[in-house]
């Protein structure tokens, strides 16, 4: 089912001949970061993840050197929450062009280093190297309670199904962006913080949990293959989305529920919740002042759809991820096959 | 003193203003891996690193797709042996352009696989992407008794310096690669084992370590900036140098510590060891099978000298160093600088 989806393809041709650690919780696709078992009676799983930064900046999508740093850490960061993770640290690897401008560098670097003292944590080393194109990598290293590490794994039929916060920004973003209408935005709206805190409370009643650094649908349509179940979203947006995401929304004539659908994510967790640990959850989550997002539940049978006020929309998700993977580069093209696909959906 | 070597100043440049962990033993340069305290009781630190192969590819010094694959992983894991580290495993940071042969991704999956294989690690996980360039990086974590650790500080004047293993295959393969002489080679005599095992030993003895990734005199030059001593090297070249870097040296008329001073290394460790030290540490070694190659002792005052047998030769490696930062790129250009420099040292 995995292999249906054209960016695994790729990591299952890398990954085919690779043999598993014995220390390893977690099988290939099967959680956000690696959860490694270190033995010597350690009570916490070590998680390690690597992000590298590659279309975003091909197509400035991001431009901005301190926006890159900040992002290179954070989806790094990101993937560690989702396990539970506390950050340790962030390793960087980086490949600069010779003639690469000396401010950009700075910036970038202010970028990690903010992005990193937002979430307490370090840069602990890396590498830097000469080469033709601009390259950016990153590595985060954390540890979690083994009794409360999280993956991808655990969705049940009847869950119900949270997200750290309200969804869009990353996608509203990259649409202005990336259709030059970002003279509408009005100062930096979109700079993900990970959701390392929240993961805290996550990781104790969360069934699964997966970052939506690809979008919402990006993660549900992983989700529900890896567990082979199916996801209902509401179509309650002033509830589900951004304000920042439903004002474009209107003023761009966006179907709202393209903004979970397109591939540029917002860094919030995506979980599921047993009801009979919802009431403790959203405690917890309230006396950290913190307010989930429910958007909607787990089914049975494999699909994810939209329940609008009189009917229910099967989405066909594995096209809208194939459209990211083979379109990715044609931001224009890819937006308007994604409008298309909401025209033939009918919402 | 470190900012005299410009590769330094890149990383200088990205790492200034970012701030330390507290759960970092080693400071910045001062060690081949970091090495974190993760608290919690454990009787080990964790060691991380990170290494990418860029000028390699580009110069296409490395070609054959095992063997890049091979020398990604072994260069990570190297860094951990350096420290003493036994792996845990490696993630990848790959990004391939579209019109990437699958055959080419397959024997580069096959070399990073039998480089881990050799070592009895893991692949663990990584990023897959799809940019411009070809872009290959990788990021090992593993684990080393606190009480054993080793970096890059610690030698003393009176030390012997000692390798792992005899020296020069590094750059002898980038002597005959890039000068198209490669017919001289005979099958793959250049496929080198990171040193994981030889750790083990070296942890127990050795004042200072650090792998010779770019050759035997970069990284004297960096031993000798960073604990502010001098190096004088044997010029018994025939225990000193591999059998092959001999012949080949003869064959083409190279001056012996040539290969000591390109750019390109073997991956061997260089470590010194107090002389009180020195007979457990060789017994330790020839019980395990293993013979260290003395190559010189640790000085007062700050330089790398070569003693011949009737004069002691000085070198410059600030700018033997600085060559392979500024003609890295041309390598004709380098080798010529480089048989300039043994001219002019008369030796």
């Amino acid at each position: 089912m995995m292999k249906d989806v054209l960016e695994n393809v790729m990591i299952d041709k890398v990954a085919r001949n690779f043999l598993q650690s014995p220390q390893k919780r977690n099988k290939i696709h099967e959680a956000d970061a690696e959860l490694i078992d270190t033995g010597n009676g350690s009570d916490k799983y070590l998680a390690v993840t690597t992000d590298a930064l590659v279309e975003e900046v091909e197509t400035r999508l991001y431009d901005d050197p301190f926006l890159i740093g900040w992002m290179l850490a954070m989806a790094n960061f990101s993937d560690l929450a989702a396990v539970g993770a506390e950050p340790l640290g962030l390793l960087l690897s980086l490949s600069f062009p010779s003639s690469q401008d000396e401010r950009f560098i700075a910036k970038l670097a202010e970028g990690i280093s903010a992005a990193c003292q937002r979430l307490n944590t370090f840069v602990l080393g890396g590498d830097t190297n000469q080469g033709r194109e601009l390259f950016l990598s990153g590595c985060a290293v954390g540890l979690v309670p083994k009794e409360s590490a999280v993956s991808r794994m655990g969705a049940r039929p009847g869950d119900k199904l949270y997200l750290t916060g309200p969804a869009g920004l990353g996608n509203i973003y990259a649409f202005l962006k990336l259709s030059g209408k970002d003279k509408l935005l009005k100062g930096s709206f979109y700079q993900p913080v990970a959701r390392t805190e929240e993961a805290k409370i996550v990781r104790e009643f969360a069934g699964c949990c997966m970052d939506t650094s690809d979008g919402v649908i990006h993660t549900l349509d992983t989700l529900m293959r890896l567990n082979r179940c199916g996801f209902v979203i509401s179509s309650d947006w002033d509830r589900i989305l951004h304000s920042i995401a439903q004002q474009v929304c209107r003023d761009q004539t966006i179907p709202p529920w393209l903004v979970l659908a397109a591939v540029h994510g917002e860094f919030e967790l995506c979980l599921t919740i047993n009801p009979r640990n919802e009431s403790a959850f959203l405690r917890a989550a309230a006396n950290a002042g913190w307010n989930p997002v429910l958007i909607g539940e787990v089914t049975t049978g494999m699909s994810v759809s939209i329940k609008t006020p009189d009917r229910i929309v099967p989405l066909d998700t594995g096209q809208i991820r194939n459209l990211s993977s083979t379109m990715g580069s044609e931001p224009e093209r890819y937006v308007r096959e994604l409008f298309d696909v909401a025209r033939k959906a009918g919402i």
